[in-house]
């Protein structure tokens, strides 16, 4: 078997077979492969696609290119979800617990923070002492305690999808649903979830910026995950507005912990619901209805609270922090940016938004750049709301003051306003299983 | 700029500007631009092609990325030939003689013979002493003196091509209308000639094996040369059949000289005074039929015959050999191949051909292999002749008598009989100009 045939065959539109892919992900992993010809061939797969059963083998190969983690003591019980990403997407922080208390057991790897959009890793480790390592029997037994544990992506996982998602972030060969698909449910598939809910973002802050794009991958990677003997749905949710009203890590945790203690409501708690009412229909076989009442009940009730408390506490972390937000630290500089005009606010450019809080220090705009944990937004009024001159549109959070300036502007450049009441924003667009 | 957005940018559909092109030749001639975003580039031109501007900013691109041969003191008598390659195609040793008797300067750089097409530099070199190497200004001198000179490739001549090239090679991005013209255009504008006739192929031996991607190559070919200020213009002719009847290097020569004594008609005859008549037509400005009046008149009057033994001795070599063909060493073994039924050969497989002239040593499998330069094929029979059973179709020669069954084995497999006559071959499809 040669690379340059499977190329050649890729390029005339023909489908490989999974013999060719197993060779392609194996050779290119021990560095026999060379990066050209796999840039060539992922090209050449942007522009020919890659049908059912190839995207299913290339998954496979990609998912077993290195270790695995095996859940099976838990049986059906483990479930997992996965974002696409976006901008004050907290999730993670709010359902892992709500999941974790109804009796699922949530052991996830979470990613840090690039560009725009944050990480879970980076959020958890705002909380004091929270370590987000620990050997692969300790986070195993975690699980089976207390039904949660996240950690920060450990040993060798899915070396192939590393690899090969580094040479395609430079060839301009990421847009490719099959390639999107294989590398977020190669994942997937390593990490061993029996159950696997996908939040597909779409809209300004998102990956996928529109709905049709959005649907399509959302539906590949269902498909693929239940080829692959996963049970796997998708909510698509909107992106095209930051989600709930804070930005930035420590943030982020205190408005996850004020959705536990169910003193918010909003889209970030419409969202959090579907989610994991999603993942108690995957791992109980109950109806949507059901579920959702376990879910509401388990945030009314106390119980999602106390298992956040816990969870922080299992893993090292301070719960007094928890339990009193205020011990967060605060930056020096908290600065207001008010409204220069009367009107409703049609639209908020949230990846813009993004990097407003990035800029504040929020975030990385380089991998190995440092964080301020306690530097982000706070939104007050967003897509929807209708505002006056001189009302306050947000308060922008830094120890940073030189940041301050091109930050505001950002943040105003990316707010679109309107005389007219703007339709209603819808927050769950649809349900694929 | 960024290679990325480069490269994004064609993948897109959109068309490069003449400094984004400039930019990739130049940041990967000097390797700041690493080959797999070259390949994946290559890739996405491969599928959304270039235009006529992009083509010849790449053109050009390429042939300022080295050296380049200044024959401007010939004014408007430097005129190249190129051929795209194929097998027994000798007609740069026929055409180049002619034309230099007639006042052109044909001052060429040609190439070696790899897989199953011969070089013309591999030929010249099966005339003993014959030397293929000289210092620019001997070279130029020696056009100057006598009309004519061919040499290797020498020098840094379009290294871009030489390294792009070599990449498309292995990323299956070869057959790209836009990349074979830009590598072709971009030798010959290096190599300075004032007038370029390209010598199209189509068929079973020719690296385009159907006439409509000749057209179209030839035509963007045409097209190129022009916008970048050449009088160019284009043959297509036939390659389904091999040219002339002799494959090998001494035996290429001694048919080449056989057709400038006037001893030898045929297709070789005709191809190489349609090539001649239009190298005449570009450099003169004259029409056709008076362009190929004196270019028959150059063969019947001996005055090419005489240029070539000029060009020979010239080039060091002993043109005794020229004078009597026979001086050139046999090979050990000269074994016929005969008919094993009657009928017409309605089809020769000239690739197939080719590849049993490489068995008998007549070529290079690998590129640093060695020649046999006696090695070769004399065919007796061609498309469109009728043998009876035990009729002679071919002679093989070679000095490594393990060869022979394959070749004697694939040549009969290469040949196709019917019972009925098949057309006249049609030996120029068309003049692109």
């Amino acid at each position: 078997m040669r690379m340059y045939d499977i190329i050649l065959k890729k390029r005339n539109g023909n489908a490989l077979s999974k013999e060719e892919i197993e060779f392609f992900i194996n050779g290119y992993v021990k560095g026999e492969i060379p990066d050209y010809q796999a840039a060539a061939l992922c090209m050449a797969v942007y522009f020919q696609g890659m049908n059912e059963e190839e995207t299913v083998a290339l998954t496979y190969a990609m998912a077993q290119s290195g270790d695995t983690v095996d859940l099976s003591l838990f049986q059906n019980l483990s479930v997992d979800k996965h974002s696409t990403g976006g901008v004050g997407d907290k999730t993670t922080l709010i359902v892992a617990p709500i999941v974790a208390s109804l009796g699922g057991k949530v052991a996830k790897m979470s990613g840090r923070g690039l560009g725009h959009t944050g990480g879970t890793v980076d959020k958890l480790e705002s909380i004091p002492h929270l370590k987000v390592t620990m050997e692969r029997e300790d986070f195993l037994r975690q699980v089976e305690e207390i039904g949660i544990a996240v950690i920060g992506q450990s040993g060798n996982l899915t070396p192939a999808d590393k690899k090969l998602y580094a040479l395609r972030d430079v060839t301009a060969t990421v847009d490719s649903i099959p390639l999107i698909t294989s590398s977020i449910m190669s994942k997937k598939l390593a990490a061993g979830s029996h159950s696997i809910v996908l939040d597909v973002k779409v809209g300004s802050g998102a990956f996928m910026k529109n709905y049709e794009d959005a649907y399509t991958l959302a539906q590949n990677m269902v498909a693929i995950g239940k080829s692959c003997g996963r049970k796997t749905s998708a909510l698509l949710t909107d992106m095209d507005c930051p989600l709930g009203r804070a930005i930035g890590n420590s943030l982020e945790v205190i408005e996850a912990v004020e959705i536990l203690k169910g003193k918010e409501k909003g889209d970030l708690y419409e969202v959090c619901v579907a989610l994991a009412t999603e993942m108690v229909v995957l791992l109980k076989d109950c109806t949507f209805d059901e579920a959702k009442k376990t879910v509401i009940d388990a945030i009314d009730s106390g119980k999602a609270y106390n298992k956040m408390r816990e969870w922080v506490s299992s893993q090292g972390g301070d719960a007094s922090y928890i339990e009193d937000t205020t011990l967060f630290e605060k930056p020096i500089f908290a600065v207001p940016v008010t409204a220069q005009e009367d009107g409703w606010i049609s639209h908020m450019n949230a990846e813009a938004i993004g990097i407003a809080s990035v800029i504040l220090g929020a975030g990385r705009a380089t991998k190995d750049a440092p964080i301020d944990y306690s530097a982000g937004i706070i939104m007050e009024k967003k897509t929807g709301d209708y505002v006056r001159s001189g009302e306050a549109l947000a308060t922008l959070y830094t120890n940073d003051e030189s940041s301050v300036a091109s930050a505001k502007e950002r943040y105003l450049s990316s707010l679109t306003f309107s005389s007219q009441k703007p339709e209603k924003r819808t927050l769950i667009y649809d349900v694929i299983r």
